[in-house]
């Protein structure tokens, strides 16, 4: 099996965290392709970044699918471009957020989601309500660190988030930890065994539903909103219909 | 790796369906550990039903945990007991409704659920709501047969379901189909390739989202909700705390 | 009028405190037929205690019924088993937790829930929000008790409750308070003088409701999803519908 | 006991019926005082109607109490002045929609609505959503007559009142029928024994709400949104707080 | 254009501070015809408030129309009669709550309302919902002073402003700030100017919104929920229909 | 004062009845900028087409800004980038969906859209939600036309258009129409004639609500959400906070 994993921006350091987590999550017979975005943000920190991430990663998924992936991850906690990516593929397409969210809902009753930047929160509240997560989240947290100081800066990063874990516990009652960034995939295991609770890396969430999803055979629905682009070639036409 | 997978009713030729299903579901290296319910319904059909089917199974759960279950699959379609499964097992559980919907959401923006009796509808609109997937799901059908009917006049039930599949896709605009009961799994297959669009058993579901769960280490939390039952031994003595 | 009050859990010093209650609100030609639950746990703490408490109470209410009762309560908050009764009965059958807080829509525009447990604050969350309450209680709290300490460390209990419903009114407007848990009817009255706010007590609520139901004739649907259980004897012959 | 029954619309005729349904509905001991609005419009038929109803129906209310009620119906199912009647008010005050939808979530998982007018249709389901009551409720329906109708062409009221009852019954899948106006009071009984469901007119369901609450001593929240309102007099000086 | 501005309450100093904001937002062209209630409560804290103020500003809005008035805007945010105003009404009808809600999910992904009493707060919490901005604003606040004092203490009502305004930005994370009184108008600019953020007083949004909705040509439906009020003179004949 | 409408797609056809709906719409002094998509999709039908379109969308939004732009109006019913665009823009960002709805939620109370290919259903049934119409929108129909067909082929378009309003107004109690595509906008006029009642074209609200969000000097707050895209140059560096 060949699992397609995207990182939607263009740090390769980054890549190489998400691919590693990604790796030790795969089954023995499953190849993971990793890729880093082509020309996009360095970070993905809000709409915009989103918006500039997209095109390119589209491309990516023709491409990985041309060269026989079974199913895609959309490697960045915002899900940037999931529902375009989903009309372009066959196989199952999976983000990160959507995935991290399914596990938690299945591990615990209620949890809270720990993000790099404050102007996050609002991006990934809005993805939990529209995932249906909205009554089993207690909140989404922020460490206010921009996403490449995870990597720059570790020491500031794993004392914040620590700190914040702390908080969700004791504050908002959460049973179980999203890491609200696929920068975080490195600090779930270390987390989680210091904080005594499950902890959600969502770049390991979404390989293993990546894996059991194209295990089972699924494949993108193309009848709806996910069917593939329409060819509009015909339709400046008079009577196109 | 060993899924535990029981059906909460008495009636063998259920589980045998049932087994198959999550068998041919399964990867190379998972073993599948089928179970019928003891003493319990013939079939769940409703919630008296479901409560008469969730002790014998919260002790089957223990049992199978006790001789090596890495997860657990509850193969009937109303998830009765789910929370008190997850309770009392420190593996995943994965209700069959739950993860159909996840993979749903997953392959497609609108489904549509096909079940057995209409008084399941309302419990099976409630589970939808409470899973998050409540607007994505465009409607829950019957085709008006009992459940072990699906065993006992396969014909008739073929038939309905597919006329019931077809409204879905003209009526409802569904771009999906969730089968609604552990029993109709052998019948997956089938109808996606005369309807063309995804079918979901959430047998199969539910069996690689077990795989995936338990494959990644996921253990279900034991803070707040799901935290194991409380020895009450003590609190009868003065000043319990 | 007869009005079966259930609890379902085995401890009978709990059942004194809720039959107390509920003749206490009964009005004169009322009679309070309690019960206690039959093997049941000994407190209803958890998802586990309830599915372990419903089989005997579904039979109690079958038996009480026969025996004349016009009307049923189900005196835990959790409301366990409260559809599989529901199915069982002829006459209707009232939740305290769904009592409580129909009462508290109707004397407040915003209240607070105060419950034992915190691992049971995520179980009333989601029953608020099944029975439509979500955008009137403020937030559900705990005393960090076990049921059985409300009987046995009552001093405790009440400086507990006290210090929460403070904190109900300061911190989230609560303008009534719900209680949150049977075994604490006996200290309604009380809390209710102390703060100067309405303070209600699920059992005394049910018991009113029931008494209002049964008062107007009037009976659970058999249609539908609360209908008998079925019987499925005839289910196993080929083309049965 | 003394239960303040207000129709807030001047026809007297339909008062005749709302005190008649209350009457039969009334316990032994209960006193009902029914009144009828005073230069009100003859019937509530959307907003504007309301607005000019509610006014003089305070007034009422406050009056009522002065004479000893120990709670209050308000008799039209828009509810209006629900709010502001329970500012004014120190017992409790039960609008009949709020309570017949409350009975009906008691007696069915589901059930549909019917009342007099199409316009009168959005403004039902908004007080069904807002009494928590959304995803109970299948549908709103109409009989397209307007609310004097029912009294002076009471045969084409009960041809189209049942015609839409079977509708409800098959096409919305109601288990219970709620009747949307108060004029429809007398009809409750014969449609009930007709279709064989549950049929829920508010007017009963209200008066006996109205005695639980006051049986059990029930007061109106007086701190936060129902609190008495304000004596301005002061206001207009320098520094009031 | 002509642009009628019912301020519902009786205090004529708190028109000229609504007539104020309204000129100064209007364009060149449009003329603001600000009316103060006749015989209403000197301010409208709470729900009897509201019902007190709503008839005379019903006949207001009908005289304006008939001199020429092109749309509406009611100058109090708890939008009283919002909806009966528009059954009346021929023109556009603007609640001040609703337009700046609208405005607010336009300048910001979340913000906060701050009233004047805690007592509104319920009644705003309510409004918030039902014109669908609830996840979108965080927190309704009040300065615990009553709206007359924003005129005759203005200096206490500047410094709780600016107070609560910075809790909403430190704990809420408010991007925006809507005032939650008419009365706040003249302190808009300042305290934006103040805390760096946008602050939306609802005078101008609406003043700004019928504007837009009279350019436009933009009418009230005459169709269902909002068609004038019926004459009722002929249903108490028989046969009506 | 200048507004910039910009067309996402491609097609300088559809961008010249856009601007002439917004042109007919403004004020006296209103300066219509309208622009078409450069190397986007020739329609935008589905996710794809958003997420291709909306890169060069958000260059012109600076573009225009920098030109002396006070508002901007994105020209499509998916709203594609419109959070986005706000980050990006100081004005403010209108979409022609949201306005619709905000335009349509202000006259009617329950309205239903007309969109052009099924596909777009379950797209703008999200925003509905997103934007907080959903409980007002009746439904979201499709003509089953690709979106250059209302160009291409105007006889059928407008043919099927007053079909599928009829069907809204007789099945859905549809109170107004809004046109789901700015390609509509030609019709606008004409369907309101038809069918008597309030038709909602989005250019034409949209342009509205832009010249009155500019004329009140409203600004996109820059705290948050929708700040300014983050400058990453230095968060590669050690320490970056």
């Amino acid at each position: 099996m060949r699992i397609h994993v995207i990182n939607p921006n263009s740090t390769a350091t980054m890549t190489h965290t998400i691919a590693q987590a990604a790796r030790a999550a795969a089954s023995p017979g499953t190849k993971i392709d990793a890729e880093t975005g082509t020309n996009t943000p360095a970070s993905i920190e809000g709409y915009r970044d989103e918006a500039m991430a997209v095109p390119a990663m589209l491309q990516a998924i023709i491409a990985a699918e041309a060269r026989g992936a079974d199913a895609h991850v959309i490697a960045c906690f915002d899900d940037p471009g999931l529902a375009a990516a989903r009309e372009v593929a066959k196989g199952p397409v999976i983000g990160i957020c959507q995935a991290a969210l399914q596990v938690a809902m299945t591990l615990a009753a209620r949890f809270s989601v720990i993000t790099t930047l404050p102007r996050s929160v609002p991006v990934i509240e809005d993805l939990v309500r529209a995932y249906g997560a909205g009554h089993h989240c207690r909140k989404v947290r922020a460490v206010n660190l921009p996403v490449l100081a995870l990597d720059t800066d570790p020491a500031t990063a794993r004392a914040r988030l620590l700190a914040e874990t702390r908080l969700a516990i004791e504050q908002d009652g959460a049973e179980a930890i999203v890491l609200g960034c696929a920068g975080m995939a490195d600090l779930c295991s270390w987390l989680s065994h210091t904080v005594g609770i499950p902890v959600i890396d969502g770049v390991t969430a979404a390989t293993k539903l990546a894996e059991a999803m194209a295990g089972a055979g699924y494949l993108t629905s193309k009848t709806g909103a996910y069917a593939y682009p329409r060819d509009k070639s015909a339709d400046k036409m008079t009577g196109a219909a």
